[in-house]
């Protein structure tokens, strides 16, 4: 169905407004994205609810309802300066990993960009799995869903901690210390979860306790790098 | 000099917000940074004008200015939504490199994060000079300053374009294509300069025509990785 929207009082735009806040999104078990190339990975994963967009969008199937709004509303709708045309509400379906080799285990991760980023990075390259310590920032917080770039709706994650994996996967963790191994040295078991920590306080001691392995990044000049850009450069590696 | 400042009507206070403006930061060619990392790094390499915190920092030349201010007026002069108990005035110095061997171009890099972060990661790698595009975001940007962590004061930075390196360096371009090698095959010179491109249209069409060798990072299941993340795999790999 498309409808035209004028009003900003609609019902509709009021209850897309309203998953903005991460209690309405827990509520109604949906949330806000945007981008013609999330919506295109959405609508494989068949989690579209609603679109709304400036203009008609060809190819979307008639039981997802499409609103044409204005500008304005797009505007108040999206989370970019620019928006680039379409915002639209998905349903939050947790996607099964079809098996659990390579995982990446997300402890404390704070940032919503460095999240979304590293969600994007593991399905790049191939991981089965990202597992989200719960005291993370939310995977549907709208910058992490912005930052993946689509990749939220094709990565398989889930919330938990490191006790399913213990017994049977090398826990790799990625930590700056003095006995850490080179990234070069490493070697890499068939399964494995690679631990990357928050972007202050770094991996916990609960997590450095079950390390198998401890990795470093040799770096210069500077304590730490980016754990979005470590990640990126430990998942190249280890995959 | 120490002294404490409780309005937020007084003109140091009015002139350091002046600065949150690319205007009033080029006009006075100084800019507004946080954090203690990064003054610790200002510090060291000789920039800092003044500082604004919630109590007296030890260590401080007493040819540096020191304002003690309110929390209120702390969060107003910072960018962060929790600010870490100092902001201070900048001086824009150019840092001359040493040599000019490993060289990162950034061409039109819009996003103030991705900036900071590559300039980041750069130091990080022993890079010898990052030249930035006259198109780029400012790399006085207060989010490029923070995302930087510091090495904004560190690491040689110029604004131009690729001319001066053209006959006496291998270039290498950053290029999800078809005659790309994979950065495995990468034979790298003793002087190169690595090219990164625009978050959505990637390398412009003569940084293309210059490269000496095209390089793709092999990523699957999605189209392309952020460039601050490739960036940090190719310098990894390339330094």
């Amino acid at each position: 169905m498309i409808k035209v929207i004028t009003s900003k009082e609609n019902k509709q735009i009021k209850f897309a407004l309203s998953l903005k806040e991460n209690k309405y999104r827990k509520i109604n078990k949906m949330f806000l994205a945007e981008t013609y190339k999330s919506l295109e990975m959405a609508l494989k994963n068949n989690v579209v609810v609603c679109t709304f967009s400036l203009c008609q969008i060809e190819g979307i199937n008639d039981e997802i309802d499409q609103y044409i709004v204005s500008e304005e509303i797009l505007k108040k709708l999206s989370s970019n300066v620019s928006p680039e045309g379409v915002v639209f509400i998905a349903k939050e379906v947790e996607i099964a990993p079809k098996k659990e080799e390579k995982i990446l285990y997300l402890d404390h991760i704070s940032d919503p960009g460095n999240m979304g980023t590293l969600i994007r990075t593991a399905l790049a390259f191939d991981y089965d799995l990202v597992v989200v310590s719960e005291n993370s920032v939310s995977i549907y917080n709208e910058k992490v869903i912005n930052s993946s770039k689509g990749a939220i709706f094709a990565m398989p994650i889930k919330v938990g901690d490191l006790t399913p994996y213990l017994s049977t996967h090398q826990i790799i963790v990625s930590l700056l210390s003095d006995d850490s191994i080179s990234l070069d040295e490493l070697k890499v078991n068939d399964k494995f979860v690679l631990i990357l920590g928050n972007e202050s306080h770094g991996v916990k001691r609960e997590s450095k306790r079950s390390a198998t392995v401890k990795v470093k990044i040799p770096i210069k000049n500077i304590d730490s790098l980016n754990v979005a850009v470590a990640g990126g450069i430990l998942m190249n590696k280890i995959h």
